[in-house]
């Protein structure tokens, strides 16, 4: 099977990132950037990268842009481009085509344009470094609905040896460790038996209640 | 107990995501911009918010930052502010001080400064996304370790009405499902006899490449 | 009945000029721009002027933008604050939603966000003149379809003192004349022992070319 | 005979508009813009194009400008330019000079400069789009003169398959249907017995005041 | 009788020696400037200085310059305001307008305007210069027609004590000592019998070649 | 004997006025200018022209600048340029440094650097228009010194066909006529019997309130 | 004695460092600076302290300037204002005007000016830095003239314990040891016997070879 | 032995002046500067100079920087700059590295970043000439300790043909001549027979008190 094609419009540090990370995965990237500069320092790290205005429809179509797979728009601070640019890679039939908006109108704006999945990296970043302040011990965490979170706690020096049955998280607090990851292996769905030891770290399933009175006990 | 307070200096998007979430979650935080325009916006959301020079040691004083517990340096696009800033508030006495780098080098001046955290929020943004793309079924993630990592993953129409049992990920892939997002509720632990349903969302738990193995049959 | 309330945003030589108009035919309309200096030109010729920003939510909203009957986005050369102003006022629930477009793909913005109508007004104009210019008797026109024109075409004085019948427009052109402006008043369907004088204004409907034909007759 | 050849001074949205229209009527059209950009993106569609400044006599004097019969200046935004280009055309022997002011001041300008035509595309089209918006079923116009005026109605639903005697708008109204446009063919002269059809268009003469109280009749 | 009302436009080097010598002389001076500063500096100087925009027709007639005798449009640097100023000033009546020029071109556009003098200061001041620069001993000079000319000679010492008889300039170069400025006093008609002293300056008629053949030997 | 050679700092418009007379005069002239597009301008003009920095001693040295007979810094609006030009060219050992001052301090600075001849090209025309503008028939005018003046009137038609013994300048206002310009012929000394014709220019020496009584009487 | 009193003209790092110096001396300093905000931040520190010209004369007579004893133009980077202060300042009748070269021309024009004192602080600051920079033991030094110079070094840990007989600077290098600081004292004319301590410093002064000499024996 | 080899990154005044001096002292320079001018303009002085970037990682690479022993940060006003070339300084593995601070906090952020050496020169050298403003007679003058200084005085007329024991300045002040300049030659640890001349330079060794003392009693 062949696999997918990228096109990444706008090569900015969230661009570069996801153009990098893409390379990385083993997949094609070409980039595009209005900066020569922009195009330079990612000259030697994607598939092939281009100087070039992507609100010219004659430079979209010169690039054989209708045989990407999949196009992320992830210009910068400007938001005309941006709106265009995402409009054209649909006419020009990019099969899915994703774009950064800046702020919620922009957002509404790209939706209504027909672009597959619109994102917002600042603010998504944002909520969750904030709750990564807010739980010294939570490392990260998915929110698998607005009720129920996965979320990833560093075991403090106080609890160090203790059993998950002394702690008896499901008892106390209703939530569940699926998994402990002890640095040198991952213990999946572990039992009451399995020791902490400091600087484990526990994945933890449950209400956001529950895992904040089990993190703010952790804490303690 | 008294809740920590923040401050956030530097209202973009970042930084003015960030300290909306903070306030959602029920803290104190004060916002500081160089703008006028920042600073209206945020005016009614946050605690207190100024427009200010946040590299004038006075202004700082001022504004009683050394009774502030974690200060966020979330500057934009100023690199000379943003370590500028970074060093008063270090001097000033703020217990923690976190700030976003633009660059590695811009992170390695801070790290240098003793700042105690260095956050590089369009970078992590940018690897996010990526895999966010490359495997359509993948909502979201948590890498446990360089080898083991959580994921999200939608459950297609495919799959739908079929069991834990006749998909057996263990026996197959050696990844395990630790929940299943039912939408109207969240089955922690399910069994082998549990069923999918089109738009469930499974939570696994495996190495990179079980789990990789695991989607691909699952986006199939 | 209560007459249409118009607003018109962006103050430029097209807005202003539309928006006079409208307070001539005795409309009610509402003027906003960005700038002082334009506000203060037409404060004394609206109904009620602004110096605002119309990509803002908030301000329309407190201008009382939704209840507007027809709101025309007539914003000079800034395509992000009209396609953003335009969602706004469509979200904002306007009856009716004009606006100026600067280029194809902005007018194609527009059409996708749902705007009512979509015009170019400098282009059009172009093409008006142009017409204007290659045939100097054709003062005015309108295009009844691909085939079929209207236009006003000046007797010159060659003409001066001849019948309609001499002139057989019908005859020898295939086009009729359906009205001569004498001047002083003007004759509607006239026969063929109307006598034509130098400066009158004969109306001709035809197709294309019968009315080209005529045009190089009378202008020979 | 030797077509008449055209310069357009000025390519920007109504300068290129008009120049493309001239092309399309069968003209040679030279068009000159100062900016490289303009003078690109019309290379393939005019005569011939130059990327020059028009207040620079050696220059116009190079392209050959006094062989052109008519040049519009159609400069943008300065009016400097406008009305020094404008002065060279008429002293280089240019036949006719049309001009775009951009002002009532502009305009004086350049008509005691002896410019043959001042237009005043924005202004006009503003005049003209403030009529379409009052009347929704008013497609186009032409003043005949203060009092008379020519106008294009589109046929509503509620009229369709009346008969123009059943409509009766000379009676009622005072003014005279000239032509329908039936979308296949068009009906000069139409006679009492003509039905009318939804999305048909009516041709009407007559005052002002006739053809308003028909409209409102129409579109009631 | 009423002396003359002037208004200078413009209070550049220029304008304002214009303005300040007009007021020396006992003439009333409006002064006009864009610039606050430029205005600021001519308030104690001139009768009435005012910082406004003389391209705006409400302005000039607010400042009552239909009353003004004369109006100087002195504008440095800007000919598109040169030009709107002056048409208004026309357009407003004042009796005479004189408009500095800034280039032939320019100097052609105001004339015709109606402008009742246009003066090019740099390029005249230019050319005296050059004449005083080439001959050491002229002071001034004016030219009386395309062949003769005025000029003030000074004395060199080698001259000190000869009598105008033993120079005799209308023997030897055909041109008359209409003059001599003796310091203390002013010697008209000089007779053949006056002595020259060094430092005398004499004042020579005649035509250009005689003067400087003249010239030239009272150099030598 | 050779002749002078020149060079013109700054081509403004006073600076290529003066340099153009200056060739006109016979003269070799070094024209130097910042600006590629001034430096165009006069290149086909002046004997040789630079675009250089005159600031710069290496520059002035390559030019050849210390076998110049006069340089004039004739820089428009850069008094930094134009006091570091002077002292550079008297270093240099230039002979004859002329220096135009843009204001009184300007000047003052540039006479303690050494310049040889300062002078003030804007201040002294503004003085020279002043007066011709208050005397409708003063043409130009020389002042020999604080008390006397040499004037040129122009004869006005109430005038024509008297004799000067008729006006009898000296009897009355205490002045002479010491040639009458009759535009085909030039009188010098004309005689009491002398005519003078409507347009005949008398040229006048006398003490200023003399010429201004005269003035006034022929002004009349 | 009435205390000198001092004006700063320029308070950028020189200029603001110099007046806080001369405050800390005990003197009077009135500081001048264009800029608001530098004139904020010394508001608390010198005597008087104004945002103002220094190139206007009102400006300098209204703050008295003619009674400052020394005044420094220390302006930052404008040659222009520069210069046009320093004349004014001399002109005004200040006893001693000190100013600040950016160039060596800049230089000349001051001294040519009559300025008393010319300064080249970074130059000078340069020279010493470089030699500071070669010679590690090397902290500070006086150049007596052209070939005498008096320094400091510090004492090496491989000298601690030593004599200034077995040292013998004198004897071996030429050079004399005329201080030594032993920081908690500092003995001036030390004898033979005094011992040398890890980090003391030596007050040596010799020819600059002879020093050398001895500082690179020391820091062998 | 290898002589140093150094790197100067900022070709400002100061800069450039410590490049040139560390030439003359016989050291070879490698300069780096961002802008074109300021290379060329030390093309020939420097052993090496290039227009480079110094906070890009691989141009300093490229320029062999880690063979440098000594690299001095002389960046004028660009304190990003300033910091990022610092650390990439350090972290390349340059010996030594001297960087020039424009504010305290700047120099707080160099030493936090290891630099080796901070330094103020303008902060520095507006003390330095402070110091001789208010000492007519103190022509330079080093800080031995907090308390101890040793200066150099001119010796004035009034004590010219004077012995040092007539002077005796260590009874009256406590302070020693520790030397005299005698302009053609230097007299080291001068005796009490030796007299003083005009213009003679004395180096004086005392405390702060006893040299102010001395100062004031010499200046007299």
């Amino acid at each position: 099977m062949k696999r997918s094609q990228y096109a990444v419009i706008g090569l900015g540090r969230f661009g570069s990132s996801l153009a990098k990370e893409l390379i990385q995965l083993g997949y094609e990237v070409l980039g595009i950037d209005k900066s020569e500069e922009a195009v330079d320092e990612m000259s030697e790290v994607l598939t092939h990268v281009v100087a070039a205005d992507a609100t010219d429809e004659e430079v979209l179509r010169s690039l054989g842009i209708r045989n990407i797979d999949c196009a992320i728009v992830a210009i910068g601070d400007d938001i005309q481009s941006s709106i265009l640019a995402a409009i054209l890679l649909k006419d020009l039939g990019v099969k899915q085509v994703v774009a950064k908006a800046l702020s919620e109108l922009h957002g509404k704006v790209l939706q209504k344009l027909g672009v597959d999945r619109v994102i917002f990296p600042e603010r998504d970043m944002g909520i969750r470094v904030a709750h990564q302040l807010v739980s010294p011990n939570l490392l990260d965490y998915i929110e698998l609905s607005d009720e129920y979170t996965i979320a990833e706690l560093s075991v403090p020096k106080r609890l160090s040896g203790r059993t998950l049955k002394e702690l008896d998280p499901r008892a106390k607090f209703g939530c569940s460790v699926v998994a402990i990851n002890k640095r040198t292996s991952v213990i999946i769905a572990p039992t009451a038996a399995d020791t902490l030891d400091e600087r484990d770290i526990m994945v933890v399933i449950g209400t956001n209640q529950q895992i904040e009175s089990f993190e703010n006990e952790v804490s303690r």
